[in-house]
């Protein structure tokens, strides 16, 4: 119920684009509570000039292989879940072979009422029902 | 004033894609009080390895045609309104020929002065002059 | 630390799109307290078919170059912050060759702590340190 949008070079491997989904994936398992299943993940490549990321800001070293991962979950995270969060994907980003400068990551969130996952139900209404 | 934006498999034919951008709207119109003229969509394809969907979380059976709506609009809308809404969806794109497990929707919510539909005007303002 | 996406047509020629694009961030500059070097902007393109808008609401006249802007941002910004940012987007626009009727602007806030920009930090944390 997280969705994970990740805007990663289109230069970069396949099988590295991947390695990253999992490793956010990975990341909000261990440090949000999400549900090992509870994946949604849509990669999306662009080319150099539809990419504008400055190289350094705020204090950083970016590459050509920089991406942003940008993730809609529910609100309720903690600061230090979030904090958690940012070190677990980047941490698993670098075992994927990425630079840890070059993980970009902004968080968006909703309520429960703000998600159906399938056959028109409301997420909060159909995962806990009133039994 | 919503902005939706459709993600689809790149398999799926445009005219279906169409039908479920209809759907959408027409559910927006039916169950939010959107106008039927305020109407802005975004329809992404995306390759099979770049849409990555857990096959049946929470309690769905996902087909190669599962699909993501993602919709930001104005704050206000009651909890019945969106269970209104996820019902209203899924019945319009059942009959454009998709199954309800494969219509999944997320929500994100703005206020009104976080729009602006052209001409540099903040909505808030042109479109409910003080007068 | 905004994140910028411009959806625009793909007939749009590329140094339209940039030229675009800077108006964007120089605009979040003037009117958001935004630094120079805090750009960060994913530009994609749209078939005709695929980027749905609704020709004349609320009140303006959309051409074949409509475009919509959204713009992920830190809450804070005042009322009269996105009015004049709506203004200065539009007056860069029109100067790159844009009509101000094809400028369409969304906004969604969150907070500091939903920002990593990279090293696994949270933005909140080690841009403004406790020293």
């Amino acid at each position: 119920m997280p969705l994970a949008r990740l805007s990663i070079p289109a230069a970069l491997p396949t099988d590295r684009a991947r390695r990253l989904a999992d490793a956010v994936h990975s990341a909000l398992v261990a440090t949000c509570g999400v549900p090992e299943k509870d994946r949604f993940q849509l990669i999306t490549r662009f080319a150099a000039d539809a990419m504008i990321l400055d190289p350094t800001f705020p204090n950083v070293e970016r590459s050509a292989e920089a991406s942003i991962i940008e993730i809609v979950f529910l609100t309720g995270r903690t600061s230090d879940q979030k904090r958690a969060l940012y070190r677990a994907v980047v941490d698993g980003a670098v075992k994927a072979g990425f630079r840890a400068d070059d993980v970009m990551i902004a968080l968006v969130e909703n309520t429960p009422l703000d998600w159906s996952l399938g056959r028109g139900e409301a997420y909060a209404d159909h995962a806990h029902p009133a039994t």
